[in-house]
């Protein structure tokens, strides 16, 4: 389901409707960091999304929108089912408290550091879900990878990564204890 | 400031823009819950505003919408200085991860729990922040309290609070380990 | 396995080495909040252990010590699978930082809310495990029971358990979103 | 007050019992990452000790054992005077769940990451600490520095670091949103 075919689908946007609030208020995301957990609870892998748009080819995690009406749960089980297909058996979190927030600006801020997303200012709320099934990445991916954590730890990884979602698996590391 | 005479006046809406965008997206607000510390770190007092809106009086924690283009943590300063004036010395938090996340919507939910915004579906973001200096309540509030933990864990006073904001109460209660 | 009759057995301690340290440091312990989830995260349960002991009937949370040279992730596997079996497939944090810490003093504190733990000086850690398989309860508990989140908030219910467990389930449902 | 020439001295333990319990338990120790804070809550410098040891010279966050009676805010209180001096007008947290747990053991673990400390198993809990006054180091280590957050990100500094409070550091820096 496409938001731009959509003219009037409850949560869903029609394209106009979805330019114009972009430009009037901040724009809730939820954000999703796969893990590989072992029995013992340590982390084994963390999973990324290939994908191919207009700036190249970069890692990415599964990411998106919170819908009107819509609670984070859903969003998060939606995306997920939508980036990782429907037999990931990925365990939800038990709490919304999310481990980390990041804020996306439409134009640069007054620190080097500030995140950017010429489309909207997000609020990115995060989340590490372990991922228990098979992952079938959407259409829109290339392909869907579990790295090791000594592959994501190093600069080449995470230079195939945008600037946020790099920021966002150190974060995640650091809440898995691992960096 | 008020929202509603400012046709463009840049992050703020006009009336009409905020009662579109409201049933489009999700909002995102900041909570905080204001507290006295001890010098060892032991909270010895949690403070509340008293307003009247056309539901009566109730018991309040200061709370808002975060901007368009607006970080969290100015969002922060700015209802804390509306609200709690601008001598109230408060300490931001360090990180702008929330310590809990509120979900309001506009209908009832599925759970008795839910909690409703008739106005909107909001994402609240709450912070605990401690308070140094002196409150100056500011006009659309009656009256700025201080209590004692005793007395915020009595069912009175918590009756005397929105179904939302007394539970957000009794979260802060659990990060404080007061509860 | 038990402390009392293991004169040397690597981490456990004699009894007399037990009483020693005891008196000397505090004593690390780990508790566990075990949880049923549905399939969207949502908390659909809490259980809890029955247990008699010289000051009678109570409910009560896995819990115990973490011995030298044990890792936080093997005391939580070794104490889940020793009160709930070795079927319950828990699922370990993914984070060893525990949701909330508790301190148990030998004797009373300043405050009326100190927690009291005749034997020891303890720090505990704790963690929210959910619970996807069967429970069997060890020998030293009665049963083991799923309550609803309805009857873990009735003070009934609180009120069979120990002032500093009652505390640790009230933090478990604000971590939960559900307090 | 040293530990060494203390027979008895409630809380304090004689060389002969720490080398005892040592052995027997894992030690709880409190550790404080001394933070500036801007008046909006963003981090403007990370503040460490340096120190000469057996080992060589190494750049330090204050770190030491919770005595046996003592609350976790003691205990941050005490280690933060004894480093930091009396005027630094340290913030103390308002809760005493940690940012980040590390665990050190006394031999190789079988993990290459697992951090070692050879006089003893510990457990640490670690606080992020604002300091607004000003910092007079103790007598046992050499200086005092603020590094900017853009200092402290270099692998120079991180080098200079044991690599467990390495690890705190990155750890810290994405609890502040700084990595």
């Amino acid at each position: 389901m496409s938001e731009i075919d959509s003219a009037d689908m409850g949560p869903w946007l029609s394209l106009e409707d979805l330019e114009f609030v972009r430009r009037k208020v901040p724009i809730v995301y939820v954000d999703v960091v796969p893990i590989r957990l072992d029995d013992d609870g340590t982390c084994a892998g963390i999973g990324m999304l290939l994908r191919v748009d207009e700036t190249g080819i970069s890692r990415e995690f599964p990411s998106g929108r919170v819908l009107f009406h819509e609670p984070i749960r859903d969003a998060l089980a939606r995306h997920i089912e939508k980036d990782l297909g429907n037999l990931s058996l990925a365990r939800l979190p038990h709490s919304i408290t999310p481990f980390s927030v990041q804020e996306y600006f439409p134009t640069p801020g007054t620190r080097a550091e500030d995140l950017q997303d010429a489309r909207q200012h997000r609020v990115d709320l995060s989340y590490i879900v372990p991922i228990d099934g098979t992952v079938n990445p959407g259409n829109d991916a290339l392909e869907f990878t579990w790295f090791t954590l000594g592959e994501v730890k190093t600069p080449e990884l995470q230079a195939e990564m945008s600037p946020g979602h790099a920021s966002l698996l150190r974060r995640a590391l650091a809440e898995l204890g691992e960096i």
